[in-house]
């Protein structure tokens, strides 16, 4: 902890004094574009990955970045969601993954959560994910399951987000987009769902999608090729 | 999104190659040291305020800091709550409310969010809050009403926080201390909550608070001269 | 009741009499091809309108044929969505809504259920069909609003059922189909949501759609020019 | 799917046509006579086997004809029974089951729903049916067990139904009553039970029961003799 | 307080000692004959009222004497239930109400728990009295209407209790019994509901009334000349 | 049940007559001093151990005397608690366990469980004080074990009373004490959790607890000495 307060010290004196313009602005209201929803995990830092400033980006952050879908939970989320589209009026959402993501892992190696009832309970709201794994992908190896696990995961939020009143009305007048990305701890690259070719592609300045392409409804079934993996059908 | 965009870049081209070490190293797992929680707030940076690391600070975010007590809640807040404590280990939790918060604002307003349900629910949660400003504070200005409120809030979650299990066990052994603070979005100052004189103080890097007096049971009955005010006794 | 007795009796001596074999052949098991979901209206009566035999449909009815999304309900609807998709390997879901629905039109006139409590909570399922009729319609005459959220309200719950695990592992793999419909009352006729035009379209045995243009996810986010009306888009 | 297209096209041009006017009257609004709660199975269809036209039956299908106590269940349940009950005033409520049951089997059979959760979710709304079979009748035959249990399952039902708010109250004024039937896939007849006798009695059309004793409410307790069988007491 | 102490003091001194043998015995197990139900008011005290001896009567209290049917609470009440029924094998369950309850009186005063907001929510668990009350007794002056909703209360309360499986599945067997009481605070009377004669009566050592009788199901139904009060029909 | 009804005649003809004047001026209100929250358990009097008369104990009594913290159940336990605080004003609240409780035995030994579903889902209410005996006592003695989870159970639900709104208030102003006890089945006495030693120290009427110093919260996390055991802390 005592780093902890040297960081808050030396954010004072440095961060602080050189934008207290912007800071003594952003008191008197926030005017966000996005809402980003990502992962818990220490390693996932939104407003260094986007290099943001203060104000630009609200932001709900939980375990495994899960959205359940509308009325299936009591907890933040729904309420996150809501102030964030029909308060604030963000014109972006975000679902943010992550390579080597906890809540993944433990997704799909149900033993390892015996003494974590809480996490257990969550991860119901991730069944879809999880049975998306085991039905359509029996054959991965290992890796490549957590791999496609993590990009489907992304994409069964983006479809229970839109069960949520607050952004399926304002989807219908094509006045919010949905964005599934995918930030690679090991490399520190953003990769972006493109619904016209159907994979995650990777996120470049000079090569940067057409966020209007992406006001397109995003949908899970059509991904059979991501990371070069076709689901295998199980006889009917 | 564009602005996001390029920040995407940016960070890539500038922060990650400077840092590669590091983030090659995170990408073998995340050891922080504490699990911060925060409000969705845009204009609150956990890692920007405490000039850490990624890997540094587990963070769970939604809308007002909100703790439920345990089994109040199916939403991701106790799944997050646990795996820091139990899987990761943190030995610090931090739950960190901010000036002019919107959660606060519409507890105190309940007819602010007759437009948002969601919002509305979630507040439920917050009941505790509402209810200590309504009957042991009844006599505030509107502006001290929201600065204590803000305050209360905070350490009502923090006795939130204790009837999660993992925090109990910990607590109990000594190897987890709870922190309740509040950062000033006006002045880039953050202000911890002081059991010892029952007020928040500001944490300075050369006054720093003693983490091991936190240790103890943070209890929001001891706070009746924070900021100056006491709570008004109706009569019985 | 004594009408319904004398029905029993005439179904035993003339129709069971008569269909003998196939009443005989389905105690064996039933095969059904589709899940049909409809309002518990008795004017609508899913056999009768698509002439099947016994055996053909399995059917879910509740009032207002909702679709809660998955782990929003712990009644009845999702245990029977399961069953038909993931025990009986139904090849397609109907989700079929009705002119003239009472709780449509308890919906859009909450004040109607004042004295319905279940009814009114249960409605809280529809609160996107509300939303949606309420912020994107909001200029429509009473006739046309009622019209419009009938429709809206079968794409809205074609959303939720991608939501449940069983119907969305079989999308993916292209092994089961939406179809949004909706009965006249009036006219006897059944109009079917074409994800081609984006309007319901008549269903007629000469001309009778493609159903594997169907197999396409069903969105409620294109429905602009249903029946005619433009979403109005309140000032951002 | 194509068959069903067809049956529409046929529905249409012969058998609204020849009823157009009763179609036509019906669309001002509906007076149904009973509440018919029966099972999804595709094999029992309600208005087949009472030959009823539309109109006269409310129906409210799920897997397994459950009824949730009041308050048990989040899901359409509760409100379809309240508004046949409150709003449509339908004077009769008729419980049935069938034999064959898939839902009925699954309860009895626990393993068997491993990979359908929320069926076996679903099926805790009839953990009485199931402890009433293993208690009371532990030492039947897998047939015999198998027609006992579907037959103590819609008596339970019935107990169900009877806290809910809108059949308690108009029970207490006679001006409702209950039926308790059971659908023979294998011969078309349907058995009700008669609180005079205990047991459940083939319907026939010159030897009817009399519904006015049906009017009494039906109790599960007194099915001692029911399909012959004794529930056997174990040693308290 | 301090009287509290004293009167553990007196106890400890005066009571235990005299009844050393009692205690003694009763601390290797207990084998109460009832599960008794009541209310949480301070002036219903079951042990002085039955003159029974500690091990006699197994208590679950709460406000109201409320019991939610099963699956409706995830409260104490449904495990209270069944730990007396199921594992100590109680032979007797005794719902008793009281005269002057507060929570009656609440329920029928909506208003007065505008700041009770967890009372409010319990008493939806007494919905079905409530609406009896409303729909079914309309012209009852403000006196009668108290005491005939604390007995009508009584008996949804006996209903509800069958839907508990534990219970139910001893009720067929004959092997509990459901006992619906009322304690007169004014006179310090019980009395009983009779389904003879479907009202209650007072119970009197010398004209005790049949346990056997009581073995029966007691419905609420019956109890249209409850204290000389018909329940008035409205037009249907 | 025969001596249930002499003693409900014994009752009146001796306590009620000798003390009519009591009983009469009762039934125009009750003023009780305390909330006592308590086991089922029938061998636990709480009007006996402190030879209170009618009038004095509000009593609240379920299965293992569990207090879920605010918003984690919709049992009668918070209504109850709010009735006696916010409505009654009491000025203390006893949570009081017993040796010997069978729910505690059962909380430590889940299998006893299996077919008590419904005890089984109430103790996961109770799950702090099970792994804070898994965790943090994993080497004592069985018979230790029990006594100490005894001890453990009282503190968990003292920290839970204080999430509740009406309690937190109150606690804040000093208006409401709480109180942590235990009765010894064996000898009669009661044991009170003192802050001062943080352990639980016999109530002896010569040598009673300062109930002042009790209204300080009471935390457990202190307990590390109590009955002498210290919890071994498991390597970090
Ligand atoms: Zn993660
Ligand atoms: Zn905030
Ligand atoms: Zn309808
Ligand atoms: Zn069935
Ligand atoms: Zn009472
Ligand atoms: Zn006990």
């Amino acid at each position: 902890m005592r780093t902890l307060f040297a960081g808050l010290h030396q954010f004072h004196k440095e961060v602080y004094e050189k934008q207290r313009n912007l800071f003594e602005k952003l008191s008197s209201g926030q005017k966000p574009v996005a809402l980003f929803i990502g992962c818990s995990d220490s390693r996932v830092v939104p407003d260094l990955i986007m290099m943001t400033n203060p104000g630009e980006l609200f932001i709900l952050r939980n375990a495994g970045n899960i959205v359940p879908p509308f009325g299936a939970s009591t907890g933040g989320e729904a309420a996150t969601i809501e102030f964030a589209v029909s308060a604030l009026n963000v014109s972006d959402i975000i679902v943010c993954g992550h390579s080597q993501c906890g809540a993944i892992k433990a997704l799909l190696n149900p033993a390892s959560t015996e003494k974590l009832p809480m996490v257990r309970q969550w991860l119901l709201h991730a069944e879809t994910t999880r049975r998306i794994m085991e039905e359509n992908y029996p054959a991965l190896s290992p890796a490549d399951r957590y791999e496609v696990a993590i990009q489907e995961h992304v994409l069964v939020q983006l479809e229970n987000l839109q069960t949520h009143p607050a952004v399926a009305v304002k989807l219908q007048r094509n006045q919010i987009a949905l964005h599934g990305w995918i930030y690679q701890l090991e490399t520190g690259q953003v990769h972006a769902f493109s619904p016209n070719t159907g994979v995650f592609e990777p996120l470049m300045g000079d090569k940067s999608m057409d966020s209007a392409a992406l006001a397109q409804p995003v949908t899970s079934n059509v991904l059979n090729s991501a990371t070069g993996s076709t689901p295998q059908n199980p006889p009917a």
